[in-house]
């Protein structure tokens, strides 16, 4: 059906780029969403449960103690040498639709979002809104999101870096 | 509300526990589940949008080449020190309901599948059936599974160390 292929036919965006950049991830990390104010006793759980340590948490910029809304937005948890996130749900783009129980996204860490999001759309995955600024488990980074056509959702974001800060407001 | 608390009260913090065993986990393996017969798809799609690298695959003990029913169960990817395994949804009975797609599971991997367990069901996880042989990605070994008061189910299993055998009938 085609003699000269030269890029990415049918599924996704071809940014023309002929040149395959490599991308790397530094890290792949499974998110757990759930309800919105649960990520204390979700991790308090997998600490009984299986001797998590927590190692980080995001809490959320602008809302304060006393309101009702949850101040921690998103906590990593270690076990072992991996690294899992608990995420609130509510504040959470990339919580796929009914996210909440066994809806989980694995999260893929790399300098080069763009050129992992290309790659990946040129593979078949369809990209998923833009790439934000990180809200929740990536505040203070960067992410996008793309779907893959077994239905997993994978984030992509700029490591966790900077986020010791947590900003308070 | 409680003076005396001895184990674990509805679905909270049990530290107080009688000697709790110390489990140590040695893998914590993301768990894709694919449409039945689609695993070998989807490692050559993760291949081109991720730059995975396959390191292990289990087939079925069962099926020749020539039946209708797929002959690789399981694939285990690599991406950089993190192992993602691809499953046939078909043959695993640790999929949960309607886990084609968002479907996903996380393996912990562990020596001691009870205790490990145990511990899980102290700390208010359900178990989910018996202990069994380990099919699919897990063929070869032993497999229990919990489902945390968060929804998501956590395969828990001993080390895949004897794949490589991968019986073929």
């Amino acid at each position: 059906m085609a003699t000269e292929v030269t890029d990415g036919p049918a599924a996704g965006e071809t940014n023309g780029a002929a040149v395959e950049k490599t991308v790397t991830f530094t890290a792949v990390k499974p998110q757990v969403f759930v309800e919105s104010s649960k990520v204390s006793d979700a991790v308090a759980f997998y600490k009984s449960a299986f001797g998590v340590e927590e190692v980080n948490r995001v809490t959320h910029p602008k809302r304060k103690a006393d309101q009702e809304l949850p101040l921690l937005l998103s906590a990593e948890i270690k076990l072992g040498s991996s690294t899992i996130l608990i995420s609130d749900v509510s504040d959470d783009s990339a919580a796929p639709p009914k996210a909440v129980g066994s809806g989980l996204v694995i999260c893929l860490e790399t300098e080069d979002i763009e050129a992992a999001i290309n790659t990946a759309v040129k593979a078949g995955a369809v990209a998923e809104g833009e790439i934000s600024e990180g809200e929740g488990a990536w505040f203070g980074g960067r992410v996008g999101k793309v779907k893959d056509p077994y239905g997993v959702v994978w984030a992509i974001s700029t490591p966790a870096a900077k986020k010791e800060g947590n900003v308070e407001a």
